[in-house]
C-alpha cells in the first residue's frame, strides 16, 4: 500500500501540500528512545527550505512538529509515535481555482488518472516534496537509535550537473557530521561553489537543475537482511523511489559493474585481526542481499525540478487545448541540497527496520561483536 | 519478509540449488486464466543454461515443473498455485564436503553471518541463481495475464562491456516478440556478434563480464501505481534488486538526468486525438509514483558472475587462513542473456500485482478506454 | 503490526487517553467518496459518554475531529485521509504522580511488562476505550461507502447480564436504523428497561456489568472472502478482538453448533426466484470463509468495565506489596451501549476492505446481480 | 491475504484434496533448529484419519511429506522451509463428473461464486480439512521451537454434543503429554467412553456431530502481544477460524463474562515469591491484547461434519432444480478429535510469530526471568 512502510517498523505517511497540515505515524518503535528533539529540530531545519538559501523556494514553512501520542517525559513509549507538522504558509483555500493546466514534469495528469480527478492538486497536492519533512522526522529518529548501536549514516551531493564532489577521505561519523554541518553539503568545498554558481546561472535562466546523492552506512553488522525480496537493495530502493524526482539507484560499483569483469569486481575476503573483510567494497557491503559488514554505499539521481519560470507548452485538460505555461512563485532551482537529509533519514528508517528484523535486535550491546 | 512479494498477488519462493528442489506458490491469482503452457516452457526454456551455448554454464537442469495446486481443467482455480521444480542434475549429497572457502562475490559470507552457518551452502543454496526460475515461471502467467489486457513486456540486452546495443525503432508486441525469438536478445545482430566474441575472450581468460538490459513495458493505461512506497518504481526496483547480480536500476533518463535542466527534463503534454500523451518519456512513463500512459522504461545493470576459474585470493573461515581458491566447474560466463527473461518475468509479476491494485481491475474491457 | 489494519483499506490507529490526542489514517480509501459528516458526527456521538447517561461515565469529550488530508471539497480524494482529535478533558499533566498500583483487570501490569514502564499509563494511555473514537469515525465512513453498495449494518444489545433482548423480526436497513435511533440500543424497550434498571442497581454497588452485542451485515453478495487466514470470520474476528473488552465472538449458531448434528445444522439450499438461497442461516452467511449471500451474523462478548469504586485487593508494583485500592471518579458502569456503535463500526471497516479485494470492486452497479 | 499468514514467520498453505499435493511453505524460520522428526510424525498421526477409528472417514492418506528446502543437516537452515504431501488415495481424474449438486453446509456455492466456478471442488478442493495437515506441520516445528523457550501446549476435547470433559487438575507440560497420548483426548475417560458411544449411535444415525476444544498454553512470559490488531486474541482467532469448521471461539471465562460482575470478573494483582501473578485467571491469560503471565486459556467450537449420508434436500445449480442428495463414502462422523491436533498446532504457530516480535527474542535464555 502506498502510504504505509516497513516490516518491523511501519511508517504512514498523510497530508497534502494545502491540506490542514502533514504527519506521520511511527508504529513499532521500541519503547524507552530518549529522543533529542534539538537534533530532530537541525534534521527539519537542513530539509527546510529556508537553510539553502540559493537553491531553494521563498515558501517558509516553519516545519514546527507536534507529537500527538507515543512520546512521554521524553521517551518513546512504543506505541504508535504520531505527528503532525500544520500548513501554516499558505494562501489557498477551498475556494480556490484548481489549475486545469498541466505542469510539465508534474504528476498533474497521472494523479488525475489515479485519483479521478478527486485529488487536491493544490501546490502538488499529496505528491508534494512537502512530504518529506515527515519522512526527515522519523528518519531522524531512528538515526539516534542507530548512533546507539554505533551504525552511522551520511551524504553529500556528488554532482550537480557535471560537476563532481570528491570522495570520503574516510568513512566515520566524524566526517559524516563535517559535511552536515555545512550549508552546502559537499566534501570539496571548491566543487561546492562551482556547484552554486551553476546553480545561480541556472536560476537566472529561470531553468532548474538535477544532480546525484553519495549516500554511506557505517557499523552495519555482518548478517543483515535478506535474499530476495527484502534485500537490502530492494527495501534501500523501495524507499528511495518514494522520495519525489528520485529516478536511479545503485548500489556500489553500480551501473560500472556493466564494463567490469568477475575478476575486477569480486571483493577479496581478508583477515582483519582475525575477522573476515574485503580488499574492496565494490559491492556496497552488501552480497545477496545481506550485509557483509563493509560499509553500504549507494548514490541516487535527482531530477531536475520540474516547476520552472520559463515558458513551457501543456495541455490544459478541461479545455482539451495546448496551451503555454509560466509557473509564477520562486521555486527550488535545484532540490539536490535539501533532498541530502531526506536521503539520509529515509535511509536511517530502512536500515532501523531491518535491523530490527535481524538477529542482533534485543541482544544486548556486550554479545554483539 | 524475504520469501514473499507482492500486494494483491503473492508470490512466496524456497528452495536450494542442491536441496530436493525449488518452486513457488503464487497467492491472489483471478481464477478462470487459461493457461499456455507451451508459452510457460518456451519461458523457462530462455532461462535455462542449455540453451545459450556460449555465455553459459554446461549444468544441464530440466527445469521441468510440476504444477501442484490452483490449477484445474487448464485454468487457474484462483485458489494457490504451487509448483515445483526437482533439482535432478545435482551431484551432491547431505555428506558431501561443504567448503569452508569463502568464494570471492558471492554470498557466502554473509549468508554464513545470516544463518549462522546453517545455511544449506553446496551451490550457493538460497541464493542460487537457480531460484530465479520459478521467477520466471510465475512471470510467464503475469504475461499471459497482462496480454490480455494488452499490455506487453519487452527487454534486450543492452550492452554488455562496453558494447552497446542500438535501441527498439518501436515499442510494440511484435518488435518485442522479434528480440525474445532471437538466440541472443539484442536489437543490433552486429553488435550481437561483437558481445559474443568479447565473451568467447572472457571465457578464454576464465573471466566473467556483465553488461545491461533495458526492459519496456507498453500498454500500461494512465493512473496505476501510487505516491511514495508503492510507486511503480518502488516496487519495480524492490523486485529487480531480488534477482542475484542486479546492482543498480534506472527509469527513464535514470542517471542522465543529474546532468539534465528542467526544460530538458520534463516532458511536455501534448493532445493525440484529443487524449494527453508526452512529446517525449524522459520520465519512463512514471511520474509521482504512478503511470501516466507512456511506455514504463527501465534499465538494470548486472554485475559480472562471481564464479570463475582464474585464481583468487580468499579465506578460509574454519582455519581462519588465507588461501588460493580456483573455482572449478563450468560456469556462466556471463549472466546477461539468461538474465534477459528473468527481468521481463519479474517486471510482468509487479505490474500484474500494481494492474490488480488498481481501478482498472475487475473492469470490463469495454469500459477501460 | 499492532497498529496498522487491513488489506485493500489500511487503518493506523494512533493516541493515548491523556496525550495530545488521538486519531488514525486511512489509507486505500477509494477517491471520490463524498462524506456524509452529519453521520460521522451522529455515529461519534453515540459512541460517546455524555449520550448513554445512566451507564457511563462523566468525562465529557467533545470527540471533536478534525481531518488533516484526505479530503477535498467535500470529497475523499483517495490519498490517506487522516484525523486528529484532541484530548480536551484531561486533568493530568507529565508532572502528574502515575500510579504504580496495578488496577485489577486492567492491562497496567501486561502493559509495563510489554513497554518496559514506558508506556503512558494516564487514564489507561493506549489502551484506553477512548481509542475507539477514531475506529467508529473511520467505520463511519465505510458505512457510507458500504450503503452506496446496499450494504447495511446493524446491531442490538442481545443481553445485560441475564436479561436478554428479543430478536429482529426483520434484517432490513429501516430495521437496523430503528435500533440506531434509540437511545439504548434494544428490539424489545421493555428489556432495555430491565437492563437499564439493572444497570442502575450495579451503579449503586459500585460495581460494573457485561454483556453481548449481536452484530449483523445484509446484502454482502455472495463470493466476497477467502478460505483459511483471510476467512470473513478471520478478518472480523481479528477486528472484534481489537476492541477493548470484547473476549468472545461466534458466528451463526456459534458455541451451540457444539451440540447441534449435521443434519441440524446444515443449511439447506433453496431456489428463491431463480437464486440460490438458504432455508436457513445457522453458518451466520459464511461458508469456507466466503460470504454465501445470506445476512452476516455474530454475537460478541463484552466483559464488565474493570474500573469500579468497590474496593479490591490489588499490587503495588513499585513496593511490591500488596494494598487495596478504591477507583476514585466515575466510571462507566456498563460499556456495552457505547460498544454497539464500535462493533458496527468496525464491522462496517472488515467489510468494506474485503469487498474491495473481492471480484465486485471496480464494477458497474449494473454489473452485479 | 487468504494462503499467507503471520508478521514474523509466514505461512504459505496450498493445495486441493485431489490435486497433486498439498503443501506449505515456513518463511521466517530461525536458522538451527534441531528438528524431532519423530514429534513430527506423531502430530501428523494425531490429525490423520487412521487414528481415530470410530469418529473418522475412512480415507487413508499416509500424509507423508516431503522437505524440499529449508532443511540441511537435521537443522533449519533459515531459507524458507517448504514441504509437500502426495495426494496418493484419490480415485478422481480430471475427466471425473464435477458435481452441480451443492453439499449442504459446504463451501459449494459460496467457493463457486467466489472463484466463478474455476475451483476444483473434487473433494472440497481447497476448502478440504486435508488442508490442516500442513498447518499440524508447521505447528509441529513451532512447538518444538515453544519447548526450547519452556512455552507448551495442551488442548482436551471439552465436550461432545451435552457430554462435558471434566477440567485440567493442572497445567502442566506432563498433563498436556498425558491427554496427547490418549486415543480420545479427554481428561475424563468415563467422559471420554460417553462421547464415544454418542458417536457411534449419531454415526449409525448416518448423521454427524460437533464439540468444543479447550487450549491451554503456558509458559508465555509477560508481554508478548499488541494492543488492538496484534492483541493475542486477534491473531489467535484469525488463525482458529481458518480450521475448517470452526465457528466460535472465547478467551479465559468468554461468553460467561456477559453475565458476571466487575467485581467477579477482575483477576485480582497478587505476588509470588516476589513477583506479580494473578489471584484468578478469568482473562485467559491476556489485558490488552498482551500476554500477563497466566495460562493463555481459550475454547473454540466445531460444528458438526457437513457431509452425511441421511437424505437432504438440496439444489443441483446446472440445472437450477430441486434434488435429494445422498452423500456416499464413509465420512468423519464427528472431527472434533482429529481437529484438536490442529487446534494445538495453530495455536504454536501464532505464538511462535508473536514470540518472534517479542522482547524475547534473540535474548539469552539467561537473560529472561
Amino acid at each position: 500500500m502506498s502510504a504505509v512502510y516497513g516490516d518491523n517498523l511501519k511508517l504512514t505517511l498523510f497530508g497534502e501540500s494545502h491540506s490542514k497540515g502533514i504527519g506521520a505515524v511511527i508504529d513499532g518503535l521500541p519503547s524507552g528512545i530518549e529522543l533529542n528533539e534539538a537534533d530532530i529540530k537541525a534534521a527539519m531545519a537542513r530539509r527546510s527550505p529556508s537553510s539553502k538559501s540559493v537553491a531553494s523556494t521563498l515558501r517558509r514553512e516553519k516545519d514546527k512538529y507536534e507529537i500527538f501520542s507515543g512520546f512521554f517525559s521524553n521517551h518513546t513509549t512504543g506505541t504508535p509515535l504520531s505527528f503532525i507538522i500544520r500548513n501554516s504558509d499558505t494562501m489557498s483555500s477551498d475556494y480556490e481555482r484548481i489549475s486545469n493546466i498541466l505542469r510539465p514534469g508534474h504528476a498533474d495528469f497521472s494523479g488525475d488518472a489515479r485519483y479521478n480527478g478527486y485529488n487536491d492538486r493544490r501546490g502538488g497536492g499529496h505528491f508534494s516534496g512537502r512530504l518529506t519533512a515527515p519522512i526527515v522526522f522519523a528518519g531522524s529518529i531512528a538515526r539516534q537509535y542507530l548512533a546507539s548501536k554505533n551504525i552511522f549514516v551520511g551524504a553529500h551531493i556528488k554532482s550537480i550537473a557535471d560537476i563532481q564532489d570528491g570522495d570520503f577521505t574516510e568513512f566515520s561519523k566524524d566526517a559524516f557530521s563535517e559535511i552536515e554541518q555545512k550549508d552546502f553539503g559537499v566534501i570539496d568545498d571548491d566543487k561546492g561553489l562551482e556547484m552554486l554558481e551553476h546553480i545561480n546561472e541556472v536560476r537566472l535562466e529561470q531553468d532548474s537543475c538535477g544532480g546525484t546523492i553519495k549516500c554511506v552506512i557505517i557499523g552495519v553488522p555482518a548478517g543483515i537482511g535478506e535474499p530476495f525480496f527484502s534485500s537490502i537493495e530492494s527495501k534501500l530502493s523501495q524507499m528511495m523511489f518514494s522520495i519525489p524526482a528520485i529516478k536511479g539507484i545503485e548500489f556500489g560499483c553500480g551501473f560500472k559493474f556493466g564494463g567490469l569483469r568477475g575478476s575486477e569486481a569480486n571483493d577479496l575476503p581478508i583477515l582483519e585481526h582475525g575477522r573476515v573483510k574485503f580488499a574492496s567494497n565494490n559491492n556496497g557491503g552488501i552480497n545477496g542481499g545481506i550485509s557483509n559488514g563493509m560499509p553500504i554505499e549507494f548514490k541516487v539521481v535527482v531530477k531536475p525540478t520540474p516547476s520552472i519560470s520559463k515558458s513551457q507548452m501543456t495541455v490544459d485538460i478541461l479545455g482539451k487545448t495546448i496551451t503555454e505555461l509560466q509557473i509564477k512563485g520562486r521555486h527550488d532551482v535545484c532540490i539536490v541540497p535539501r533532498a541530502l537529509e531526506v536521503v539520509k533519514s529515509a535511509a536511517a528508517f530502512v536500515i532501523m527496520d531491518m535491523y530490527m528484523g535481524s538477529k542482533y535486535h534485543n541482544r544486548k550491546p556486550e554479545d554483539i561483536q
